[in-house]
C-alpha cells in the first residue's frame, strides 16, 4: 500500500524539533533537533528577577529552516517523495504569548524593542504575573466565577492575561505598540504559511481554551465589562485579540511560497492548526476515551477526554476542561503538578549540589528502598499545586526525618510525593464520573526512570504503560499534520484512524506489587491528612499521630 | 598568696580529658587528653544492631594512668610542689552503667565475659533500652506517677533502670552475674581510691537523681514493689544497689596506694564523690543562682539552680529536678534537647555526603541570610524530643522549601530550629516560676560558631555569653576537686568562692538584633504551631496559614 507523509514541529523550550511520520505504517522515519540561538539554552532571563523566562521569536524561524531542510534531505535520502508529504502539523509550548502587530510581526522584530525583554516572547514558565494572576482570579471570583469553574478555580500566573496584563503594567509602551497578542502555538503557523493579516491569523482553542479563559458558554473570551474592571486599556484589546478558536485538525494554511522556494518543494503542504506541546503529547501518546495520559518531564500534565455528549462536566479543582482542545468531538481534560522533574533536579542541584548525573546515584540508592522504609513523608508542592487545590502560594514539606535519614531516602520520598499528588488528582477526576481504564505516561521521566514508573504504579494501583515513541509532542503534531490534510479520505476517518497506526506501548508494563500497593496505601492516608491540613483553609486536623504512623509503617516494613 | 592545685578528670564518650587547676588564680595551667584504645573513637559498637553503644571498662584505668602522669610531669616542670595539689574532682558522661561484682570489679575483665557487649559499660547514647524504658514509663503513670514528675513525664531509654532492664531480658547471665551495677561516675572514684567493696562505693546524687530515679521524696529509689513489677528479679537487685546518694562536694576517698607510688606521689590527694559531665560543665561556666547554662553539643544540656528553700518545684516537660545535684543547697534543674550538633551533623554528613569541614562552608553562607529569608521553618526532633514533650517517638520536619530552595537555607532553618526549642524550654521554666537573668554557653559549637550564637540570642531575645573555659567540664571536676578537699578554708567558704576566682566568660558577647528578633518572634509563633500540632496529642490546629506566614514573612524581609 502506498504511504503518506507528514511532518511533526514542537517548538519548546529550548529547541525545535521535526519528525517525519509514515502516516499509514505508523513509523517515525527521522527526527531532527535543533536549539534556539538566544539566551540561556533559548530563554532570556533577567538576573534582577528570578521569575522572567522569554524567548526571542527571531530564533523560531531560523531554528525551524534548519530542521527541516534536515528533515526533507533525510527524507530524499531515503526515497520517499516529497510530493507524498500530505501535511504539517505543529505545537508551541504554552501559554506563552508575544506582541505582535497588524501584519503579524513580532515586535521584538523592530530596532526600538530588540532588546527589551518585553517585547519578546512571554515563555509559560515567566513567573512575573503572579500579581495580575490574583487580581483576576479575584475578579472573576466575585464577577464571573463560571470562568474559574472551567481552570480549576483559580488563574494562573503562566496564563495568557496575566500576562498580558503584567505588560501593560510595566511597559505601557510595549502594550500600546502591541496591535494584538499571539500564543506562540498559533504564531508557528501563522509564519510558516507567511500570513502578514494577524486578523487572519487561525487561534487553536487548545490554547484558548481556560489559559484565555475561552469558551463558548460565554462566547469566547472574556467579557468587555471584566476586562474593563481589570484595566479599560485591557477592554480595548479585546476586539484586537479573536473571538473563534478551532481544533486543530482544522488547516491553517499552507507552507509559504518563501519557504517552498527555500526548501525546493514541489508543492505547498498544508498546515494544521496549532495546539499546546502536552496536548499533542498526549494524542501522540494514544489518548482516547478512558486513557489517561501523564506527561512526566519537570512539570506534569496529565491529559483525558471524554465524549462531548452535551452534559456540563466540572472537576472541582482541576484545571483544564475544553470541548476539542485535545480531540475533536471530545472534551479535553487537563490537569498537572506544577512541579514532578523539577523537585527532584531541585534536590539534586539545589540541596545535593551535584550535577544531573548524581540522578542515576540516587535513584540507584533509592530503589533498595522499600516503601515505607525511610519513614519519611513529603509534600510536592514546591513549585505551589496546580491541582486539585490551585494554589501557587504552597510550599514543599518533609517530615520523618531521623539522624539516620539519607539523601536518597529524601529523594525517594520526593518521588513518592509526587506519586501521592498524581493519585490525588485521579481520584478527583474519577469521583467526578472520569472513568479511567489505562495510564500511559510518557515524557523523559517515564522513559529514563523505571523506579519514578514503579512507584507510581504501586501508588496509583494500576499497571503504567509508557508510550513507545521517544517524542509524543512532536508525534502528536505529525498526526494532526496528516489528519488536517487526508481527513475524510480512507483510513483517515477520524484522529483515532490514524492514532490506531502510529500510537505503540512498550513492551515494558509496571505493574503493582501487592506488598508496595498495601504500604502506600497507608502512606497515601498520611498523605492526604497533610494535603488537606495545609493545603485547605478552615481545616483542623489533629497532626500528632502522622510522625507515630510513619514509625509504625517503617517498623512494619523493616526487615 | 600561696597557691593551691586541684585536677579534674573528664571520662567522656572517646577519651578522658584531665585539667590541673589553680584554685586561687583560676589559671587553668594545663590540660591533657587521652583516646579510649578499645572499639571505634572508644565506642563499642555491634554492627547488626546500631542502637548499641558500649565502652570498655578497661579503658578507663589505661587512658587515666596516661593523661595523670602527662599532668604531674607538666606541674613538676612548672615548680609546681606536688603536696600542694589538694583534691581530684571527676566526672563521667552518663547515665553509663556498668555490671560489676562484689569487689566493685567491672565483669568485663574476667575471661568468660571479656567478648560480651552486655558485661561493658553501657554508654549514654545506648539505645536498645527503648522497649523497656516505654515498660517503666508505663508502669510508674499508673502505679508511681510521682517517679515521673521529677523527670519530666517519661523514663529515658538512656537511663539507668532501662538500660539494666534490658539486660536482664537480653542476657540473664550477665544479669545474675553482676552483684551490682556502677555509674561510670561512681566507678572512676572508686577505680583510682582502689576502693573494693561495692557496698562502700559512694554514688553520686547527680547521676542517682532522675536517672536512677533516686529522690528523698519516696526514700531513695524505686520502691521493691515497683520494681518486682517489672520483674522479681529485679527487685533483688534494689537491695545490692544503694540508699544513699551525695553530693560531689564530699570526699570519696583518696588515690590508692597503687596510684600513688605509679605517679611518684608523696602524699594520696583526696578524691571527690563523681557527678554527670554535663552538671560539671555548667559548675565550670558559673552556674548559679539565676544563670542559665547551657552546654551545646551533640545534644544539649540545659543547667539551672534554684535555692532549695523546701518548697516543691515542678516544671511540666522538664526532666530532672533533683536537690543538690548541681550545687551543695540548691535544687538542680536538667533539661536538654535530644540533638543539636547532631541535627547539624546529620544534614552535613547524610544529607550532604560531605566532611566535617563543610560546616565552614554552610555556616558562611548561611550568615549572609536575614532571618526569615529562606521561607522555611523547621521542627528540632531528628532525635526526639527530650524537653519539653519528652517524647522520644518524635521526628524531624521541614516546610517551606521552594525550588531555589539551597542547602545552606536549609542548615541555616535547622539551627533556627534548635534555637527555637531552646526557647521553649525556657519560657516552660520561667512560666513555673525559675527567674534566670543571664544564659551562659558552653560546649564545642558555643566556641566555635558564631552564628549559631547569634541566632540563639535573637531567638531568646537576650545576650548570649560564652565560656571562657575550653574544658569546663574538666574545669567543673577540678573545682570539685578542690573543693571537697578544702571546703571551710579561708576562701573556700562554699563551691561559689571558688567559682568566682575560675569561672570566666568570654569578652564577646552576642546581643539580640532588634530587627531580627521581630522576625523571630514571628517565626517562632509558627514554630509552636507546628510544635504543638505535631507534638501534643488530641490537639488540632489550622495548618493552613503556616506556609503563606512563612512565604509573607520571607518577603517582608526580602531587599
Amino acid at each position: 500500500m502506498k504511504s503518506y507523509y507528514s511532518i511533526g514541529l514542537d517548538f519548546g523550550t529550548n529547541s525545535v524539533r521535526a519528525l517525519l511520520l509514515d502516516l499509514i505504517s505508523g513509523e517515525e522515519i527521522v527526527s531532527e533537533t535543533e536549539n534556539y540561538q538566544s539566551g540561556e539554552l533559548g530563554v532570556l532571563l533577567d538576573n534582577k528577577n528570578p521569575h522572567l523566562a522569554r524567548q526571542y521569536p527571531g530564533d523560531y524561524s531560523v531554528s525551524f529552516a534548519k530542521v527541516f531542510t534536515r528533515i526533507l534531505k533525510k527524507a530524499r535520502s531515503v526515497g520517499i517523495r516529497l510530493d507524498d508529504i500530505k501535511g504539517i502539523g505543529s505545537d508551541g509550548t504554552g501559554s506563552s504569548p508575544l506582541p505582535v502587530d497588524e501584519t503579524a510581526t513580532p515586535l521584538a522584530f523592530r530596532d526600538e524593542f530588540k532588546d527589551n525583554l518585553n517585547a519578546q516572547t512571554w515563555l509559560w514558565k515567566d513567573h512575573t504575573s503572579a500579581a495580575e494572576a490574583a487580581e483576576i482570579t479575584d475578579l472573576a471570583r466575585k464577577m464571573r466565577p463560571a470562568y474559574l469553574k472551567k481552570c480549576g478555580g483559580a488563574y494562573s500566573s503562566e496564563w495568557f492575561f496575566s500576562k498580558i496584563f503584567h505588560c501593560l503594567k510595566v511597559d505601557p509602551k510595549v502594550f500600546k505598540t502591541a496591535y494584538s497578542w499571539l500564543e506562540l502555538s498559533d504564531y508557528i503557523p501563522a509564519l510558516i504559511c507567511g500570513n502578514n493579516d494577524v486578523r487572519k491569523v487561525k487561534r487553536n482553542i487548545c490554547a484558548a481554551g481556560h489559559k484565555a479563559m475561552f469558551h463558548p458558554d460565554w462566547g469566547g473570551l472574556p467579557d468587555t465589562e471584566f476586562l474593563h474592571h481589570l484595566s479599560p486599556d485591557f477592554a480595548d484589546l479585546r476586539n484586537r485579540l479573536y473571538s473563534q478558536a478551532v481544533t486543530s485538525d482544522q488547516i491553517a494554511g499552507v507552507l509559504s511560497r518563501e519557504w517552498c522556494q527555500k526548501f525546493e518543494l514541489p508543492k505547498a503542504i498544508p498546515v494544521a492548526v496549532g495546539a499546546l506541546d502536552a496536548h499533542l503529547g498526549a494524542v501522540g501518546s494514544g489518548v482516547g476515551k478512558g486513557i489517561f495520559v501523564k506527561i512526566i518531564g519537570t512539570s506534569t500534565c496529565d491529559i483525558m477526554v471524554q465524549p462531548d455528549d452535551g452534559t456540563e462536566l466540572d472537576i472541582p479543582g482541576v484545571a483544564g476542561i475544553v470541548p476539542g482542545s485535545v480531540l475533536p468531538g471530545y472534551i479535553g481534560i487537563e490537569a498537572g503538578q506544577s512541579a514532578v522533574g523539577d523537585i527532584f533536579n531541585w534536590f539534586v542541584s539545589r540541596v545535593r549540589n551535584e550535577d544531573e548525573k548524581h540522578h542515576l546515584v540516587l535513584t540507584k540508592q533509592a530503589e533498595k528502598l522499600k516503601a515505607g522504609e525511610s519513614g519519611l513523608l513529603a509534600l510536592d508542592w514546591n513549585n505551589g499545586n496546580r491541582n486539585i487545590l490551585t494554589d501557587p502560594r504552597l510550599t514543599g514539606l518533609l517530615v520523618g526525618q531521623t539522624l539516620h535519614t539519607t539523601d536518597y531516602e529524601i529523594y525517594r520520598a520526593l518521588i513518592e510525593a509526587t506519586a501521592f499528588g498524581a493519585r490525588r488528582i485521579i481520584e478527583q477526576m474519577e469521583t467526578h464520573g472520569v472513568k479511567i481504564d489505562k495510564v500511559i505516561n510518557c515524557g523523559g521521566i517515564a522513559e529514563k526512570n523505571p523506579l519514578v514508573m514503579q512507584i507510581y504504579a504501586d501508588v496509583l494501583q494500576r499497571p503504567m504503560q509508557v508510550a513507545k515513541s521517544a517524542q509524543t509532542v512532536a508525534l502528536g503534531a505529525a498526526i494532526y499534520g496528516g489528519f488536517a490534510a487526508l481527513k475524510g479520505n480512507k483510513g483517515f476517518e477520524n484522529i483515532e484512524a490514524v492514532q490506531s497506526r502510529v500510537c505503540r506501548v512498550k513492551e515494558k508494563v509496571y505493574n503493582p506489587r501487592e506488598r508496595e500497593v498495601k504500604t502506600y496505601q497507608r502512606l497515601y492516608q498520611v498523605y492526604k491528612k497533610l494535603h488537606d491540613g495545609f493545603g485547605i483553609k478552615n481545616t483542623s486536623l489533629e497532626m500528632y499521630p502522622i510522625m507515630k504512623e510513619l514509625l509504625e509503617i517503617k517498623r512494619s516494613v523493616s526487615p
